[in-house]
C-alpha cells in the first residue's frame, strides 16, 4: 500500500496467494474500525459462523465471494463494488472466494450501540 | 442499487452524465455516516475548498479524480481503490474527475471527537 497511511493504493501489490486471509488495519478511532481484507480462495469452515459483538459494512473492492445468513435460505453473491450491511451477532459466514484472483474487502466495524 | 438497502451494489446503474454530483446516504449511525457519491467530471469551483467539521475517509471505487490540499504542493491522483483520510478542517479541493466515465467515491464521516 503506497503513499503512507493516509493514502493507501489498496488495489496494488496484491498478494495472489495466502496460506490465510491478509487483514491490515487502516484506521482506528474509539467508534470506527476500517480494515483491508485479502482473500485468496479461503472461506469460513464449515459449520464455522461468525458471531460478531461490533457492526459491520463491508464492500468488496476486486474479486468475488459468497455469504451466507444462518437466519437467511441461500446465498448472496458479492462481486466488485457490492456492499452489505451485517449488524451486530448477526451469525454469517463467507462461504468462498474466488480461487483465480485477489478478492479484496473493504470493511468497517464499530461498537453495538 | 439493487437487494435493498442491506446489499446495495454500488457500481451498478450507474448514471453517465449529471448535472451536479449524486450523494447518496448509505448508512447513518450517531457516530458515523457512509455516503456514495458519483462524479462525471465535476470538479470544486475555482478558489473553493471544503472546510469540513467531521473527519473524512474515503476510496475510489471506479473512476479516476485529482485531490489537492490548502497546505501542500501538488496533486494526489486517485484511481480506483486508491483512499484518503481528510482529517476535519484539512482543507481540500477536487481539481478534476473522469469525464469519461463515472467516478463513485464511497465515503465515510465522522465527528471530530
Amino acid at each position: 500500500m503506497k503513499r503512507g497511511a493516509s493514502h493507501p493504493r489498496l488495489l496494488q501489490d496484491l498478494p495472489t496467494s495466502l496460506d490465510e486471509e491478509q487483514v491490515e488495519e487502516l484506521l482506528r478511532t474509539p467508534h470506527l474500525r476500517i480494515e483491508r481484507i485479502v482473500s485468496t480462495g479461503q472461506a469460513s469452515a464449515e459449520g464455522d459462523w461468525y458471531d460478531q459483538s461490533e457492526n459491520e459494512w463491508l464492500v468488496l473492492l476486486s474479486g468475488r465471494a459468497r455469504l451466507r445468513y444462518e437466519d437467511e435460505d441461500g446465498e448472496i453473491e458479492l462481486g466488485s463494488g457490492d456492499a452489505a450491511f451485517i449488524p451486530a451477532h448477526r451469525k454469517h459466514r463467507v462461504t468462498w472466494t474466488s480461487p483465480d484472483e485477489p478478492t479484496v474487502w473493504l470493511a468497517l466495524f464499530w461498537p453495538q450501540t
